[in-house]
């Protein structure tokens, strides 16, 4: 059943509205609900479930998340009031993190970046479940249809099916007449947020431009009444431009004049060049093979500096006319835009750097017509993925010989960034790349991790859904191998030198036991399949003396 | 380049054709086609690329696989003469199973099922790549557009990328006009392997009824030319009812009088009835509390004696107006429809009993406007099921206690019988349920294998993936848990109870040792993870007296 809103006893400040403002928010009736953030702080309880909109580190809200941690510190309530928080993506660290620090986050889903919340996900002391990007709804949350209609938010925990009443805090850059939101430079998972909420606070951003026209917004429906989504091309647009709201669930507006605060993108290194240069050669011979067309197929490309290469790379390369549907945009597609080479692009967020952004505001009339922001289940959606033909490049922290590849967890344990969308991404491509250097420094061995393993210490993506393996050292096409055809060419093409003939000797040897033992089809040896790991754990470096 | 096709010299027996035959062959120069398997058999050389039809034994060619193993057994060619076989899925034993025993398969892509074949491929005389069921085409074969605009087979290998000549054999119970192929109880891959094929071989199956209207056939395009599969209910029709194909590239046809080789179903079990039961009371509880409609989501049901017991329950259990999704319909499903609580399924293949196909083809008006059978790629569509929100229910052979799952490998090394369709039913689906018995006997131990372990030693199946987990001990809830939570929610519910104090050990000594690491997201001791295999190598029990 539905509660009524929360908003009792509130102040509001409608005299306070700047002329700004009043432009931005076209439905007069929100001014009369303009509220200080400090005044909305007893809103929030301990045990409360909260969703924000966001999506790495972009377009989240800022001021109420701050007032809040503010009043945590001011009244000493570290550890005490403890709130259960969802977000399509990560959001900046000076929210977000700073919440971790206080310990006044006790569940988090689906997704996180940042050192003090993996620390507490670590520490036992955040819950953390990591889901697919593109069903935000499935696991992690249970939308349920309730016999009045409308969607509820529900959680299930170990003992029983809690319905909950979800507080919204969003960011917009402006509202329309309806209520309904424009979103600052991401959508993430804010329509399924806002449909599910009890409550909704907009921060009204009037830093940023009013981005109307940059977002296609198509409603999500809950199955059995889910319909296609008709996109053929990476350009059609099947939605509105802002999120339909319930304008009587909105509690309360907030202006905000605080940018989003991402930092610079990852310098590109002589090691993701050299990576990228394989990538772009692979691609290269497949368009003169004439198994893609010279404008390739549409590109997924994932964050970091292996990823700023590639694009760079692509900027300077023999491709035209080349489409985009990916997550999140960084400073390279500008240069890419900027090129001629690309002709359009799709995602469900722009991390642009502070320079980044500045360039883009100022060209908005260069870029706005050559670029969508959906929500993070279209611009994830396998359906799409697949239709479209995506060739998907991510990075992971490790990959074993046959192709099983590790996005998560360090040590089989240790919770690093989230599995984001990248399994969204490789299972459903038309091809999909994992790249990655060959290994990692440790604090005594500049090549004390090897990121070609025996057997990965944790799964998330399958040798099911891999097709090519790119180190510095060398590009492994892996499409059509057996396991057998694919553990030498990922050791002799991808693995660093000084791990190469470990690996060999591991497979060959498990090759060996194996045949001889009737199940030589992925050949291992259980006992050690881990030993990499293991002598790591001792001294620091994965370079074993052997496999006796 | 298109070659020509390859029949040269051929005899044709025209004047054989028995009425039926002409009957169902409604084009006539197919006729001129007709020949004698033993005829075509040298048609068929060492390394060449064949194409069957077939999907879980039924509706795949008989009579010349057949006449290949005569002339290979009669002229002495075991291990000799050997073939690249690819076929959606498996095909009967007495075909597949004596090619492999007569060593003549080199490769066979992408599933299997069969004792012969499985000890092919751990014996290492047989290349297999386990590919998920719905991307038929995008990594062990690679559908090329080339240049002169249609659609070639390609294959990569560990050196180079062939483009080869694909021969097709497949079963048809009727050929239209246009020389169209009406199939068999199954659909499979045999679009998409007509479509790559240079060679045509029709084996026309007099033995069973025309099942003409039983299919709906629709073309695959390929990126960047796909179009979205508009199907919003199970019933929807989006194809044609035949398979079309190039009338010039058909070298002959034969007539078959031979059944398809199913065996009995699996037999229902204690076990298997205690697994439905728990299900079906989670299921009511979902409908009870609003969660799922009355009618439920459209099922998907695996094959084995949970399966059947699940369906069977089903079939006198509380819902009405049962619609069902899904790869493989066993006997159960007769039941099931006969109860009146199943309106309509849909599925690639037939897989019924003798006696479950002589009651289904006498009672063909009471079933066939009730049943669609599609192609695989379209039965196991990721878009389709996402959108239609499937409850997807399969077999692993063993899940480990944060919910990953292995579907394929033992000890992680040896084949069984490959993926199949269930990691596109699993991840995709709106429910994803996994389950299995909580042990299986050994030779000297009845509860021997536990199938609830630490750390699986193949990943299939991710814990981002998976729902629910059932044994015959209970049902484990995993929705919205992070992995701290669902490990003793596995252990406590599914585990068997010789095993649950070793994996309760196994997890809080984890635990422990993890957080104290500050890596307690998911914890493990890798050194330890795979001790239940390494135990079970030597002493045939996976009881081991403790982790030190």
């Amino acid at each position: 059943m539905r509660s009524t809103p929360l908003a009792r006893n509130l102040v509001y400040r409608p005299s306070t509205a700047s002329s700004v403002l009043r432009e931005r928010v076209r439905r007069p009736a929100f001014i009369e609900k303009l509220a200080e953030p400090s005044d909305l702080v007893p809103l929030f309880k301990n045990d409360d479930y909260i969703g924000w909109s966001g999506f790495t580190g972009v377009g989240y809200p800022k001021r109420i998340p701050t007032a809040i941690a503010d009043h945590v510190e001011a009244n000493n309530l570290q550890s005490k009031n403890r709130f259960n928080l969802f977000v399509g993506a990560s959001v900046g660290t000076e929210v977000e993190d700073r919440w971790a620090k206080l310990d006044i986050i006790a569940r988090r889903y689906p997704h996180q970046v940042g050192k003090e919340i993996a620390k507490g996900i670590n520490a036992g002391r955040i819950e953390f479940a990591d889901k697919h990007l593109s069903i935000y709804e499935r696991n992690t949350v249970i939308r349920v249809n309730l016999s009045i209609g409308h969607v509820a938010f529900a959680l299930i925990s170990p003992s029983k099916i809690l319905i909950v009443e979800l507080q919204a805090i969003v960011e917009a850059t402006a509202i329309t007449e309806d209520g309904h939101i424009v979103p600052g430079a991401s959508v993430g998972a804010s329509p399924e947020i806002l449909e599910s909420a009890e409550n909704i606070i907009i921060e009204v951003n009037t830093h940023l431009p009013n981005l109307e026209g940059l977002h296609d917004i198509s409603q999500s429906f809950i199955p059995p009444n889910r319909q296609p989504y008709l996109i053929s091309h990476p350009e059609d647009r099947i939605g509105k431009t802002s999120i339909a709201i319930d304008p009587d669930r909105v509690v309360a507006i907030c202006e905000s004049h605080l940018p989003d605060n991402t930092g610079e993108n990852s310098p590109e290194t002589a090691e993701s060049k050299a990576i990228a240069g394989h990538l772009i050669d692979f691609l290269s011979e497949e368009v003169d093979a004439g198994r893609l067309p010279k404008s390739l197929l549409p590109l997924q490309s994932g964050i970091g500096n292996v990823a700023n290469s590639i694009i760079g790379g692509l900027a300077a390369g023999p491709f035209d006319k080349v489409m985009v549907w990916t997550e999140v945009l960084q400073d390279t597609f500008l240069q890419f835009f900027d090129s001629g080479k690309l002709d359009f692009a799709t995602a469900t967020s722009i991390k642009f750097s502070p320079d980044g952004f500045n360039h883009f505001y100022s060209h908005w009339s260069d870029y706005k017509d050559r670029l969508l922001l959906r929500s993070q289940q279209v611009a994830n959606a396998p359906e799409i993925i697949r239709r479209l033909g995506i060739i998907a490049m991510n990075t992971p922290l490790e990959v074993d010989i046959y192709g099983h590849a590790n996005s998560t967890c360090a040590l089989g344990s240790r919770m690093l960034n989230g599995l984001g969308g990248s399994a969204d991404f490789l299972r459903n491509a038309k091809l999909s790349i994992m790249h990655t250097p060959s290994s990692r420094p440790t604090k005594n061995d500049p090549t004390g991790i090897s990121c070609i393993v025996p057997f990965v210490s944790h799964v998330d993506q399958t040798e099911h859904d891999l097709d090519v393996i790119v180190t510095e050292q060398g590009l492994a096409d892996l499409r059509g191998l057996s396991p057998r055809e694919r553990a030498p060419v990922i050791i002799q093409k991808c693995a660093h030198p000084d791990y190469k003939d470990l690996l060999l000797d591991y497979y060959e040897r498990s090759l060996h036991e194996c045949l001889a033992a009737g199940r030589g089809h992925e050949p291992h040896m259980l006992r050690n399949a881990f030993k990499f790991y293991t002598h790591f754990m001792e001294h620091n470096t994965m370079k074993i003396d052997g496999w006796d």
